[in-house]
């Protein structure tokens, strides 16, 4: 498997589709100019490219493991995270007062796409520290930041998020562990976190835990949680790693997939930490730092669909099979139909991230509402979109490698494996779900419509150049409106939830369909214009059942009894 | 995880939903009333949730392996085999005078079902050796059928097929495997095949393996292939295994899944062997063979789809999570949407299933080409939904579980992995689609036609009484009717192969519903009234968006030159 990292899809993509201009003529990201990100980019790609792709197998073959309590990581690992950090590619949109770049998080949304799709196990530990970077600029102390952050942006340290205990998953205010204060400003944190992330690596010198606890007397549920920074090593006065913190990897899980990510189980005995936020505001720290996670888990599905991509796309020009005009399986309707609508939902499952990242990047900038707002709607569609089109694109990939791809060697089955946790961990992609039909519509949907009220305009005004595109598009805006119409008029939450996954994916449709008709309008006869009639004839058209399905409600649902189930 | 054989569902659907009295009322299978397979269900039932369900795991854990050029099976793998045979599973619908018992491929399917939903990789040696046995039926000599159909049907030996060479996958034509007469009626065999699952084990004392290759000045291609018995040892006269065969096990495959399952690398090196059927005609008696374990392909789908379907209902009924009424995460509606939509997809698939294996038995019974041709029409349709759900409601499977459903131990991701290989083998689902278009759309459509206007009729009769549920049935197969008449209205191939799939998909989503809808008119207010109406509701729908892009042709997807795909 050779990687290609797709630097001129990101170029023409951020040019013509999502309008990167808008953040380039902002004074907070007037250096990031087209050719600066330009000339970035390819510098990632190029790291991607020869460094970390191929660590990808050795780090599925040679999982992570604990060796009396230390964790190994797989070969090539460290030197491979050594060349992230060095490259500044983990503190790149940092506040630049403590070592970041301050770039925009588009940009740092496709580089992180590309070392997910290069990378995947290894990217998470960047990816993680990245998020904990921003949750403590926006909730530490001075003293916290001065002390962590340059550390965390050069990469001499990781740092991870410490969420889950087995009672609590996606319920998070289920938790009980607790942190009781020390009298001098710290405090001891007591208790057990699953399924954590790169809980420990051989690497760095130091590991930076986020953990959600409980001070005494916190009220129950989630507005009892607060956020403390709990080190492995407690920084000596001259901000080096010190002595042992009070916390251990207990164990590591045995997955399907990311084998070279150590997933820990982590136990805290006593540990040292400190408040990060306000006491019992950790839920709102913590959604700082799942936020920019979320977006970035969806870009992992975009990653490694497109890696997938390419290696079905390889595989089919070489492979020798039948009667056809090359030889090869390529010219098989049914190959072709895969690789074109594999192609076609890389490029919808990519513009909706990088339209999220943009949003955030305005939302910064202008300190608009309506940016923050776009943000917030397009963030759980960014990563459950993605990481299914992550999903979808890696199965398809197998099945262009015919048998070959259930063999292990061929790299196809690992993509598949991989790619499984990523509608689960940051959230699962129902939760995404219901954060979109009810978290993010609570403004009675005002958010959703002015979006579709954009996709609209956008379709109207390309009707004179590409009707037969822009008609198609224009009657998906006005079904996904009415949709979102008898959505927000349902007092009934669950008549909410029961259609949110299959809300979230009609939408996520819809705004491929827009952004592939951008695309098209950029690119009068040329592939793109092809791409894109190929999706909104072919791939569009699923969001139809889909909002059927929405509009079906709860009570189809819930009149067969638990029981009735089992029959 | 604990399998529950689910004997009653087969009941209600034998009763109810495909008509097996018509079966029963065959001379041919008068034995098998309704009692005498219910008692048998019963019996296998049994057998697979004691016997066979506990070495699911132990298969996963422990692949098969090859030591010194011997296959090790996994533990525990041979006892169960033992099993399998003594209880006559093996040769159920084989001919008695050999030593079978003659019953009804409807009920054989259900019992494969069952198997494969206990343990796929095991089920997969009487599997094949059914399918072998009735190539031989159809198509071997007297001498051959003596000497080896008893054996095959007692499980004293098992049966392979050898197709796949390296070069020659989906392209069967393509292979080079030599057979050149000994003179003595026999033939050298000589030639590696690739892909032979169970190509040897260490519990039976024989393997039959079932060879494609040419005669010497056999035409090119598929017209110049026969097909050759090749015993690993060679019967002695008194019919027990004397000396070896000149072939042996190279290597077995790392798979993605199906670990306990020896997936060979076969050599054959002037093997002796004996032709099956007429020279040149090879592939005539192999699809003999093919399509009975396409069928059984198909019903393995189904099989794991019901086993990740029940743990997945067990798990969500058991993790407490949030606030529900139960406290537990079953009655989260996103929670009960995935599992309401497993459960309806495997009663579709199982019904596809039992219709396909049905009109076989009507096809024995009767001689009438009608049902012959329904059992072609089915047999794709078959593998490639019951497979593709098979796949779908194992992710589901494990999303239900969440972060657990990613951790190897609880299982349900061995599911997804070992469900992954169903859509590929026994001619990927690509295949089937392009076979269902083609070939058994060669007379017209005429097939196609006549099972439309039963279901057409059906839902007509269920107007009355169930007019919410029998309108959109009738709406769905007037839009599959529409869409079958523009296919076979294609003169270019390739038009009808670029929709093959989703024309596959979109009728096994409307005859789910045909089924459905007889399930809920012999339920009135019941579990499956209800069952069928989330079913035509909520995932009826989808047919719609794929007949639009069945009738996109291949134009568009061909205007996207290959070099365009990689832009």
């Amino acid at each position: 498997m050779t990687y290609r990292a797709p630097v001129a899809d990101y170029e023409f993509m951020l040019r013509y589709v999502v309008g990167y201009e808008s953040v380039a003529a902002t004074e907070r990201f007037a250096d990031a100019s087209a050719e600066t990100i330009s000339a970035i980019l390819s510098e990632a790609g190029k790291l991607c490219e020869e460094v970390l792709a191929p660590l990808n197998r050795v780090g599925d073959l040679n999982p992570a493991r604990l060796e009396n309590g230390v964790v190994r990581t797989p070969p090539g690992f460290a030197e491979g995270f050594k060349a992230i950090a060095e490259g500044g590619w983990v503190g790149m949109s940092g506040d630049p007062d403590y070592g970041g770049m301050g770039l925009p998080m588009t940009l740092t949304t496709a580089v992180n796409e590309m070392m997910s799709a290069a990378c995947l196990s290894l990217q998470l530990a960047p990816l993680l520290t990245q998020g904990q970077i921003e949750a403590l600029e926006h909730h530490a102390s001075a003293a916290l930041k001065q002390q962590y952050l340059p550390k965390l942006m050069s990469g001499e340290w990781t740092g991870t998020m410490n969420l889950t205990e087995p009672q609590a998953g996606s319920d998070v205010g289920a938790l009980t562990t607790k942190a009781e204060p020390n009298g001098d400003g710290s405090y001891a944190i007591s208790g057990q976190k699953i399924f954590i992330t790169w809980g420990d690596n051989d690497f760095t010198e130091n590991v930076i835990h986020l953990v959600l606890a409980r001070l005494p007397g916190a009220v129950a549920g989630a507005k009892g949680i607060s956020l403390f920074l709990v080190p492995k090593y407690l920084p000596e006065a001259d901000g080096r790693p010190g002595r042992a913190n009070a916390l251990k990897v207990v164990s590591l899980e045995h997955k399907m997939g990311i084998h070279g990510s150590p997933t820990c189980v982590m136990h805290y005995d006593g540990a040292t930490g400190w408040l990060v936020g306000a006491e019992h505001g950790g839920m709102a720290a913590m959604f700082t730092m799942m936020n920019n996670a979320r977006l970035g888990v969806g870009g992992e599905g975009v990653g490694i669909a497109e890696a997938a991509f390419q290696q079905a796309l390889d595989y089919a020009q070489e492979r020798k099979q039948g009667k056809t005009p090359s030889g090869t399986i390529i010219d098989h309707a049914d190959v072709r139909r895969m690789l074109t609508g594999m192609r076609a939902d890389v490029f919808a499952a990519r513009a909706v991230m990088l339209a999220c990242a943009l949003a955030i990047d305005m939302q910064k900038a202008t300190g608009k509402a309506d940016w923050a707002a776009r943000a917030a709607l397009l963030t759980p569609i960014a990563k459950a979109f993605g990481t299914e089109i992550g999903n979808e694109v890696a199965y398809a990939g197998v099945q262009v490698h015919g048998g070959m791809g259930f063999i292990e060697e061929t790299g196809a089955a690992q993509f598949s494996r991989d790619a499984r946790v990523l509608p689960i961990y940051e959230g699962t992609n129902g939760i995404q779900a219901m954060d979109l039909v009810g978290r993010k519509m609570a403004d009675g949907g005002a958010a959703a419509f002015r979006l579709l009220d954009e996709i609209e305009r956008h379709a109207e005004s390309a009707r004179a150049r590409l009707s037969d595109l822009a008609e198609p598009v224009l009657q998906a805006g006005e079904a996904l409106r009415g949709a979102t119409e008898w959505l927000v008029a349902q007092n009934n939450m669950n008549d909410r939830f029961a259609g949110a996954v299959p809300y979230l994916r009609a939408f996520s449709r819809v705004l491929g369909a827009h952004y592939h008709l951008a695309a098209a309008l950029a690119d009068p006869g040329g592939p793109r214009e092809k791409l894109a009639r190929y999706y909104i004839t072919a791939l569009l058209p699923e969001h139809a059942g889909l909002l059927a399905q929405v509009q079906s409600g709860a009570e189809a649902l819930f009149a067969l009894g638990t029981d009735e189930l089992a029959v």
